[in-house]
């Protein structure tokens, strides 16, 4: 399918996700300060497309400086540092650069092989764990048009191509699966509204959106049959770090008997953290809350509580599904 | 206190609630047409605010159709009519129209009477139900500076003055109770950012604002010692409707173990309901949710769901308190 991300020779090629749902453009990055710009401002956005923009990043590196077949090592690797801080909180971006930085010693074209590899795999893995996710979801309602809750955008934009949570609705949109995707805007910065509505009117797969809060009437009205998510951390007790808003929907799902289904790559998944009260919640700027695409919505001067993430229970986790099936340890799906 | 709707001789005077948090300004609206204007475009807003208006409209249209000693009936009951529908869903408003229309036959004097005796009632109502829930918050949290979460507008500005749950936090503010006000900003229409912000700002209580989704992570993170909002209809099993984003508070609340009280007037309590199962939710328009100021936020044709109710079960409730003290029948609260 269309990548989202992808390499053009000597450039990284990766949609403008500021500038959607109002343009959909492709920026072409060929420095290395692009590539970082481009990360800090959220042009690029997402734990896997961000890991794979700075891979191909530090290939861009490598080959500039390289001369006569001699790499400049030293000045390659403090642009892979200022690559992987970019942003300081996303995992995949740190672990991506450190990978392919272990080439660096075998010359730019071993650099780049590296960061291609990811490039691929992040697809691939991509898709493998949204198949799995889609079989489960169907053992767990049935074959019948679906009416799936998802939030914030785990799609396309959000890794190379596929996603995951939304990779997962694809492939059950493909198969005829589908009757309504429903999905929370996702307050503060609209991720859902800006690129999942767009996303998934991109797939022709019908949807509608609706505020965050109303995600658990929706299940308490019974007019879901599935909630999809991804991830940013799977604790080893089955907790889940992901964007805040996740955790209403567990509880409203858990209350309604709905299946709550978490879809991420298997690299998210990290056993050293026993459970979600290790996990440090990010927290962001007022402004983010206080203000919407500019403009103040609160009188001047209000503060806000603005956690990037939510912690949900391994209890209302139905499943975590990985590119390898369903996790081992987490309650039983069926 | 200031009253944010008052009589002054011919005509209604109230806060434009369009006009804030940018503006506080007073309308004076001295005609029919004017007060239904006001509630249609919601500057007057909250169902007790608009019940107050209604009656006070009726009265104006008593005095105006007044000759000689006789009133034109007819004309009047034509004008009440036209105010009772003015906003369909409101039971305050026609509520407070009937009321008044009784007393048309009896002149302009008796009908104006009648009107003012509706507004000191909403005061004194909603004082003496703001004293018993922060009764009831003391008894359940103890003596000690408390971290509230409260949910849309419940303040003077949705009623004459005082309001129902923000009322109760103000009561418990001039005990020096109050450590922190959290709240919603009550997407999609913003009434916590625009309202709520502005009125704990203006009585000098503490507060932070929070997207609609991360009131839960407060809860589950020990941030809220109690959570305090108003309904739209209580029902005879004890299930609450109030502003969309109320119930997921409520699970959150549950699972933290944090009481959740519902702070509203005697007449908000339908026995006629049995449960929130019969309670029609109010559907509203899909641009509520994909525009915000006028300004879209998703793809143009993005459809969405968009309940402006939702339900919250009795068994997640603490307690409803009116002016008559705690609710018989419900969950006992302590």
């Amino acid at each position: 399918m269309t990548r989202s991300l992808a390499w053009d020779g000597d450039a990284v090629v990766a949609v403008d996700q500021c500038a959607l749902p109002h343009e959909y453009r492709m920026m072409r990055l060929d420095s290395v300060d692009a590539v970082i710009d481009a990360i800090v401002r959220l042009a690029i956005r997402g734990a896997p497309a961000i890991g794979v923009a700075g891979a191909l990043a530090v290939a861009i590196s490598a080959a500039r400086h390289t001369r006569g077949g001699v790499c400049d090592e030293v000045a390659v690797r403090a642009d892979a540092r200022r690559i992987a801080e970019a942003r300081p909180t996303a995992v995949n971006l740190a672990w991506a650069v450190r990978r392919v930085a272990e080439r660096i010693p075998a010359g730019p074209e071993a650099v780049l092989a590296e960061a291609l590899a990811i490039l691929a795999e992040d697809e691939r893995l991509n898709r493998a764990a949204a198949e799995h996710a889609a079989d489960l979801v169907l053992d767990l309602c049935g074959r019948r048009p679906l009416r799936l809750l998802t939030h914030c955008n785990t799609g396309r934009l959000a890794t190379v191509a596929w996603g995951t949570a939304l990779g997962a609705i694809r492939v059950l949109a493909e198969g005829g699966h589908v009757a309504e995707v429903l999905f929370g805007e996702t307050r503060p910065l609209l991720q859902g509204a800006r690129l999942t509505a767009w996303e998934l009117a991109e797939a022709g797969i019908p949807h509608r959106m609706c505020v965050d809060s109303a995600g658990p009437t929706a299940l308490a009205a019974g007019l879901v049959d599935c909630v999809l998510v991804g991830a940013d951390r799977v604790c080893a007790n089955g907790d889940v770090a992901n964007k805040v808003g996740t955790y209403p929907l567990a509880l409203a799902a858990a209350r309604a008997g709905v299946p709550f289904v978490v879809v991420a790559p298997e690299s998210t998944v990290d056993l050293s953290v026993p459970s979600g009260a290790s996990v440090v919640i990010e927290q962001r700027s007022a402004a983010e809350v206080t203000t919407l695409a500019g403009a103040p919505i609160a009188p001047a001067g209000t503060d806000a509580y603005n956690p990037a993430f939510d912690i949900t229970p391994g209890d209302l986790v139905t499943a975590v599904v990985t590119e390898n099936g369903v996790q081992v340890g987490l309650k039983e799906a069926s």
